[in-house]
């Protein structure tokens, strides 16, 4: 056995044993040691870059890998095997997915601005903000030798008095705290309960003076970040609002990589320990320590994500999801509760989901098109939600129409080499000089933080702005010369945004003429699904009154710049309009209001599911759209105008 | 910490470590050593003699044990404290509560027949053996391109289409099976199901192939012993028999005691462990073993107990069983799964409990009473339960009342001297000559095993035998004089059964004054009881058509001897049938049966419950009654006869 220590740039250090020939990535994964690897491991990505402190690894040379950083001691963990005593340095940028939890300070009316919105438009649609759930307060008789009704039947009793119902369901749990909550308030008590119009489920029951708080939980499991809110289930208040890294991360950054790893013997158990254990829970005790409630009193649960997030939560075999004919075992269930998938809040809370309608247009999308509302216009809408995978609903309140892309990991900083998510650090928008080529950034994080990488809006504007200033052409091939331009042996371009000496990092920050290809393939197949999709429907882009863009992404994103790069049409700036998390706010409304959730169901049954790869002339639409911004440039008529001004 | 060795008298050791001052009965307890102590460790009983080997122990003197007795090193464990490094033999009688498990060899006919017996005789009365479990074969279409329905959806019509329902409810637990089964079956599958007219809920999924058993698990919970059978649900077979020690009885022989020791902090939580982990999976696992079916098919439980019993075994506060107004958390529940309460059988399975009519008259009464068929007479009948508490039923097929008396242990060998349960070595029948006054005797166990005390049967035989031959008076008082007879120094008499050498116990096995008196007074608690409900009834012994006579005691017990003692009534013997444990029978039938489970609830609904303590006469009745065989000896007409002869 060798002793292992991954140290980190602010000082912490984990340690512990290992065998020759061990892999170090997987070691730190059995050890929730985040190391990025979107590539799950095979040594094509390049992330997983650590360096050597002390000891030796056996570890096989990569392209990844210069000489020169060899000699540093910059090893890929992926194909680094344990050989003696060894500390290894984690670089922040190697462990940007760690699992970051944040607890939101609700002082901060923009934190709970987008919850009130949804609320308030929502309710213009006629739907009702209520739900099942309710406080009762109880008064009995006390038992008398007289009067020998059990506990259980005597609280039945009592509870029909006060609403007229035929079946009271009184579970275990409460069963076992009703001798006592009973006696030792003389009978008089508060009882949280669910009535549907057939039966009434009894949750919990308190003594009568204590201040019951009815507390719901809507969690949106991105594949990358995990947000939740804890609520208030009589108002809709937001109680407390948090967010994590998805502690799956370690097992691939995309869902196919995730199913893989979910298909080794116990990697079920694994993908669901490091999402519901390790990321989940985690966050329900943070934000009740903020909410200042017990997380037995969250009485219901709503999860929105996609389909393989919605499985791996649940712990049911994902596989089905990436092998044809891509049936998975269920798109919506009813069956679902805490118990059952260990979550932390009353053990009897029922857990629903946003419904799924495909293997890849999941809960998160149809919740997000409840928040979109296109379903409630006469207009034509198309609502974009740009995560690991894109996926897009085109429609108004006649039709509508779904399709999901494989945009890949770019968008979120992935598939690029100094890519990294929206945290700290990261250069989130950036305009480049055309006369000087000198760029100016804007990093995430207090003022003065130093960039360390690029996120996705910043790469967006990274690219743009290269374009429009004529540093690259539209295949993004350096074509000016200057200081921040540089050609490696093999001729490959790249521009450096922060060198060394001004970044927060232990290397340039640059974008290559690699990174920009990946980006562009992302961007391709944003843009032809749109075309695809509303051609399939004798549409054309400027027949879109509204684009509603959505995903942890956007909020940066400048729509112009996404235009100018040929991601989005080309049609006027006014109609993007950018919504935030809207599988996170769907989840909320889906908790609060039954109306709505019931409406979520409904526009899940409309919605018409497109599977793209079946259509022939979605390739077409791809090769064409990997061009910046586009081989047919008739189609972006604003930014060829731009570009001869 | 000093080093405490229980040794026991077949060699094996428990082996543990405690503080100065810690009470040896409680470090036995904590450790699962059985040691008896029916007063739950207050110094009363005088059962929980252990003996000194090696090592000291701060122990106090009591009047149980002789100044020779404690030279020997024998101490009572309620009130030795630990103060140094000790050993101490634990001598069988100690631990004659030791939980032995038993699975029965059920290719012994006897073992099932009573089974038998009772299917047979319910059909006569029109009750169904039909209950709502399921095994249906379902082929579905594979999914394609085209049929993209998922696995749950994809099942769910496929059942429909077997079954005209309405909803079809796959829990989690089967959701989680569906991908993998499904598609290693090509889609084809068996399913076990529970159909109600409303709804079908899906317990379970195979390959097509296998060889389905629906398996269902019948359990009377005893204060002293359980018992339990696994049935094969489709026709009713018995496929496991076993019977176990009540793993509580460490925590007192009686209701009372168990209850105050669940009062203490952690005490709920430790008596349900020791009825469920320590007792009951146990048996669960070695009868599924003799079956050869997996715990995970077992799809319904059934449990008969009386009221204390099954709130220890649902983990529910029972203090209020014991506390006027007597008025528990429940005297029926539907709210009970496997997975609620831990019991290793398939988590989804439903508990369905005997319903309970009062404080003292539970399920294992109402189960009996189904068993008993009195309900289904038009003659008059008594149904006797024999237990820790006597339990009776009167009525017919027109009305039915219940009462319960306290009759202590005596009846399963509780506070008498040489008292011990029917396990091996146990006198259970005696004859004793009038003339000589030697008595003869019959052993349980293996040909040959010795004499260690006397069980319920037996004392009924000795005492009976005792005042038939003049040796006692009617007060129970010795009054001749002989080898056998003795006198201590405070002139109280004693009968020796057997002598020491002739014993396999440590000490003679003789029977006190002392020990006559209290059995007297527990015989006298059911004759008055039994008297005294008549008797508000307006009716009178004469009038009892039959007797059914129930309970562990009553295997071996001699009908006669026990009117000649005036336990029962002077009623023509024939009219005494025994039924053995009918609470297990009837809930075996309640699991079979939906319509008989439906009956006992409506037997326990239209049952009165009278309690004793609040009629006026019954404490003359059992004033009158504490005399062989009453003081009103026109009562026992054939035994004043017998006498005079």
């Amino acid at each position: 056995m060798f002793k292992v220590t991954f140290s980190f740039e602010d000082g912490s250090v984990v340690e512990t044993f290992a065998n020759a020939g061990d892999n170090l990535l997987e070691i730190a994964r059995d050890h929730n040691v985040a190391i990025d690897a979107p590539c799950s491991g095979n040594a094509s990505c390049g992330k997983c870059r650590v360096r050597l402190l002390s000891g030796e690894l056996d570890s096989k040379k990569t392209l990844h890998i210069s000489d020169e950083e060899y000699d540093q001691g910059w090893r890929l963990a992926c194909v680094s095997k344990i050989s003696s005593d060894v500390t290894v340095m984690v670089p922040d940028i190697a462990s940007a997915y760690k699992s970051r939890m944040k607890v939101a300070d609700l002082s901060s009316p923009e934190e709970i601005a987008i919850f009130e919105h949804a609320k308030r438009d929502i309710q213009l649609t006629g739907i009702e903000l209520k739900n099942s759930l309710d406080v009762i307060e109880v008064t009995m008789e006390e038992p008398s030798l007289d009067d020998t009704m059990p506990d259980n039947e005597r609280l039945t009793r009592a509870l029909r008095k006060y609403v007229n119902i035929g079946r009271v369901n009184i579970p275990y749990a409460v069963l076992r705290k009703l001798p006592d909550v009973l006696r030792s308030n003389h009978f008089s008590v508060k009882c949280v309960v669910r009535t549907t119009s057939e039966n009434m489920f009894v949750y919990d029951v308190f003594c009568a003076d204590e201040d019951v708080v009815i507390a719901g939980l809507a969690v949106d499991i991105g594949t990358t970040t995990v947000s939740g809110v804890i609520i208030n289930m009589e108002n809709g208040d937001i109680l407390a609002k948090g967010s994590s890294g998805n502690g799956q991360i370690r097992f691939g950054a995309d869902v196919i990589n995730r199913i893989i790893e979910q298909q080794k013997p116990g990697g079920v158990k694994k993908l669901q320990d490091a999402i519901i254990k390790e990321t989940i829970n985690p966050m329900i005790r943070e934000m009740c320590k903020s909410a200042k409630i017990s997380s037995n009193q969250i009485y219901r649960m709503c999860v929105a994500s996609n389909t393989t997030m919605n499985h791996l939560f649940a712990g049911i075999n994902a596989d089905p999801v990436r092998t044809e004919p891509y049936i998975p075992a269920f798109f919506k269930t009813n069956s679902l509760f805490a118990s059952d998938v260990g979550i932390h809040i009353n053990p009897d809370a029922h857990i629903i989901m946003a419904p799924n309608i495909g293997s890849y247009v999941g809960g998160d999308i149809t919740a997000g098109t409840l928040i979109s509302m296109i379903w409630n216009r006469p207009e034509f809408s198309l609502f974009i939600d740009l995560g690991t995978n894109g996926e897009l609903v085109f429609g108004n309140s006649d039709f509508m129409m779904s399709c999901a892309c494989s945009a890949g990991p770019a968008f979120e900083g992935g598939d690029i080499s100094c890519g990294m998510r929206a945290t700290d650090g990261a250069i989130e928008a950036c305009t480049i000089d055309k006369e000087t080529m000198e760029p100016s950034y804007q990093v995430v994080g207090d003022p003065g933080t130093k960039p360390i990488g690029l996120c996705g809006s910043g790469i967006i504007d990274v690219i743009s702005e290269l374009f429009v200033t004529g540093i690259i052409n539209p295949k993004g091939k350096f074509v000016r010369e200057g200081r921040r331009i540089r050609h490696d042996q093999y001729g490959m371009g790249s521009y450096v945004i922060a060198f060394e000496e001004e970044a927060g990092s232990v290397k340039d920050v640059e974008i290559t003429e690699v990174d920009i290809d990946n980006f562009i393939r992302a961007k391709g197949a944003i843009f032809s699904a749109i075309r695809t999709m509303l051609s399939s429907l004798d549409f054309d882009v400027s027949m879109i009154d509204d684009v509603y863009v959505a995903g942890g992404i956007g909020s940066g994103i400048n729509m112009q710049n996404a235009v100018n790069i040929g991601m989005f049409p080309d049609i006027p700036i006014e109609k993007f309009h950018y919504i935030g998390n809207s599988s996170l706010t769907g989840a909320y409304l889906m908790l609060l209001s039954t109306p709505a959730e019931k409406k979520t169901y409904e526009l899940a049954n409309n919605m018409t599911y497109m599977e793209l790869s079946t259509v022939p002339t979605y390739m077409d639409e791809f090769v064409g759209a990997c061009f910046i911004p586009h081989t047919d440039t008739s189609m972006f008529p604003s930014v060829m105008e731009k570009l001869n001004s």
